[in-house]
């Protein structure tokens, strides 16, 4: 990638997160661009002619329901040879950064129709949608683009209703990038690159014909088959149960598929036992609903249980290792281990431990080991990389994302974040995590040394109070922080 | 069998429940004892002559350690065509019952003296006293003649130190027996006839070579496989575990270890959450620690939970199906979660579980099911099989027997037995217990109708009150009893 598009993709970034506008400039804004949009003028023409009066398509794409930063990515893109597109590519010349910002909010204030059609899409596309396909690193697509699948009303576009033959081929052209730069194209280079020619055009189609109600109605299938889920290849991978089979009582299957509610939105399905302000759900940690093998796989804790651990000097069952998490990742309380919670969450992992050996050695555990950095990993350095890297979905400020009441990204510190009695405070823990997982969906893509010191940028920031904190700073640190190479809780905490 | 057999069978148990003599009586009893002994009289040789001053051996075998009960059957034995030694029927013509009793008590007042021998034992061998080999249905040895192998001093004899030929032919004469009745003849003869003339030969070294407390030191393995404990065939045995082999964390193998001593003996081991009064350990359903596959499994349970159970309307972890058998089964309180005693559990029950596949159907679990009874089980009629087949262990008020402060047989009914909210107070699981595994060790040997009607016997006896009582008899039979034809609850409480 060149320095110019690397320097126009961080521009853009830039001008994405700048601070909302005050309402009166905003509406002058909207203004603006709206006149644009209708009419043209200093050599552009009218946005209309293709995108149709309301933006909802016509000789080019359905524009109502992206969100402005998006939109004023896309435009930076085509003016700076990283997106590719004739008509645009002349269009865009004539537009400065001001009235690229102006035409965006305007955009972005229009309503896209909902698709009357009514979807009849093949189970391997539904699977696609929900759940991805992890096999191939596919993440679903419902993960990034939002439940509804209308994106994330700023930098991830809507989906749902936009043409189909726009939508593939936008894949298309991800699948042929050839040094995909940055989280969305990383993203989706990764993904494209795994999708046949017959996928993309079922995918695309499929993606058309769904409003932003109906993704909900896609069938979800409890097959227990793991392979396509864990990530793992073929050579390694998980055999099926021949227990998933099984016919599993009604109560039981209900406790499961409420265990997996809770894992996927823990905060509103275990919410006396989540910290108030906690954005977290188990499922960030534990990637594709606990299943992929690199993102501490529950399928194996199902069969490691009972383990000592030296956190808290004791072995620990399951239930008392889940309960470390609501104390810690959760920032809360330890759901009683008769509770509902407890008890549906045990009844889900150990359904996804379904076909693993009892004490054997899982094939994987925890997160892949990663190597010692070559440098002291350095929080400035990662600051910068975690602008250009990590930003676009986690926000400039590790603050996340919520849509429609659900958190999309989680936050990664601060008061909605995990406190610092949790694993994933120590640079190490989360420099693992980081080089095997991220960017979503394209693990081992960063080197070693950057996921060190985007660990060490992330973990170097204010996050809840540890809930082993003794009143004393020096003598919490002793006791839980002794780390201090990879442990940031005393120099966040000066010494009293 | 002979009737005349039966009869004299019968007529010695009789004779070993007799109540205890009084004081002075019993003293008497006994000079009279020691006269015959040493001195013999009415056509009787002196006992001393074979058996020795202090009846600890000569020609004859070890008789000082034997339990008065013991003594007297055998002499019936002799007497009455059941047992056969040219010396002994000679000298027992001249014996009435009333010179039985009183040779019997002087010899149970004698004390055996302790082996010098240091032991030298081969591990299969340790293995057989200590664990037994219930692929065979052989029990170990302590399980009956106790942890010191000095028997329970009344009707069980007195191994450790006996003469090895006088073991030996004992155990020859127990494997060619064709028709064995009654307990101790029953159970012996399934052991024996499992052994081979070198495995006789060894055994009867080893008990022989032992002390009191010697056999306490024979090593104890935990080697992982499972298939020599479960008493499952060949054909149909569970694979060793890969994972056993793993070198297990030294706290989590304590966990392991210390969760086995709490299965063998809870009242001891987990004294806070066992009635006060109950004599029960876990073992004493879960045969074979844990292990048999007809006797609930723990290896079946490690795969099985979490599960719906219809008893308390919900799904069940381990830990809760666990809290469930401390209330009922042991009439205590349900150990917390977290405690240690449920970790250790935990522990030692996922550890036998080892090799098992989570979410298949486990080759066996809780009870194999028995077919109906052809006649309504019969209470009166299992109060005449009980004396006979049972009695001899479980005591003829089902009372149990304790020696060296253990359980070394449960309580069947009573105050130190379960209460009526424990899943074998019903007659239809009692029966598939009996049917499945008692005589201990030779389960399946009695028939159909027999395990029911001793099942309505046992269940027809008071014990602890259901902890799910409401205050009300009838709204307790209602919402927890309504069984009537397996459920004496009710016939047991008088309605108000």
């Amino acid at each position: 990638m060149s320095m110019r598009r690397i320097g126009a993709w961080v521009a853009s970034m830039m001008l994405a997160a700048a601070p909302a506008l005050a309402h009166a400039a905003a509406s002058s804004e909207q203004q603006q661009g709206m006149t644009i949009f209708q009419h043209g003028g200093h050599g552009i023409q009218a946005c209309v002619s293709c995108h149709g009066s309301q933006a909802r398509g016509g000789m080019g794409p359905r524009l109502a329901g992206l969100g402005r930063a998006y939109i004023i990515r896309q435009l930076h893109d085509f003016s700076s040879d990283t997106r590719h597109n004739r008509a645009m590519e002349t269009e865009v010349k004539h537009l400065d950064a001001t009235s690229m910002r102006q035409v965006a909010t305007w955009i972005a204030t229009l309503k896209p129709h909902r698709s009357s059609q009514s979807p009849r899409i093949k189970s391997s596309i539904s699977k696609l949608i929900t759940e991805g396909d992890w096999s191939r690193s596919i993440p679903a697509c419902i993960d990034c683009h939002a439940g509804t699948l209308m994106g994330d009303s700023d930098e991830i576009p809507a989906l749902a209703g936009q043409q189909h033959g726009y939508i593939a081929k936008r894949l298309r052209w991800f699948k042929a990038l050839k040094t995909p730069f940055g989280p969305p194209a990383r993203i989706m280079s990764n993904v494209a690159s795994q999708l046949s020619d017959q996928e993309i055009t079922d995918l695309a189609k499929a993606l058309s014909s769904l409003n932003g109600t109906t993704v909900s109605s896609l069938k979800k299938e409890y097959s227990g088959d793991l392979t396509r889920h864990t990530g793992i290849k073929e050579s390694k991978k998980i055999s099926p149960s021949p227990g998933a089979a099984l016919p599993i009582s009604k109560p039981l299957a209900e406790a499961i598929q409420h265990g997996e509610q809770i894992f996927m939105n823990t905060p509103v399905q275990a919410r006396a036992y989540v910290g108030k302000n906690s954005r977290l759900s188990c499922v960030h940690c534990h990637l594709n609903r606990g299943r992929l093998a690199t993102a501490a796989p529950m399928w194996a804790a199902a069969i490691r249980y009972p383990l000592y651990r030296k956190k808290n000097h004791r072995v620990n069952t399951l239930a008392m290792r889940i309960q470390g998490c609501f104390r810690y990742s959760l920032n809360g309380a330890p759901p009683p281990p008769n509770s509902n919670t407890m008890v549906d969450l045990i009844a889900y992992i150990h359904w996804l431990g379904s076909g693993q050996v009892m004490g054997s050695q899982p094939i994987a555990h925890g997160f892949p080991p990663i190597a010692k950095a070559a440098q002291r990993p350095d929080k400035l350095r990662g600051a910068d990389l975690f602008r250009m890297r990590c930003a676009l979905c986690h926000g400039l400020n590790g603050q996340g994302k919520v849509r429609d009441k659900k958190v999309l990204f989680p936050p990664l510190w601060g008061a909605h974040s995990f406190n610092w009695g949790a694993g994933l405070h120590r640079v190490d823990k989360a420099a693992a995590f980081i080089k095997a997982n991220m960017p979503y969906g394209a693990g081992n893509s960063l080197n070693t040394q950057d996921a060190w010191d985007i660990a060490a940028f992330v973990e170097s920031h204010p996050r809840p109070e540890d809930p082993r904190f003794t009143g004393n700073i020096a003598e919490t640190t002793r006791r839980f922080h002794p780390h201090r190479d990879v442990d940031f809780y005393a120099t966040s905490h000066p010494q009293e």
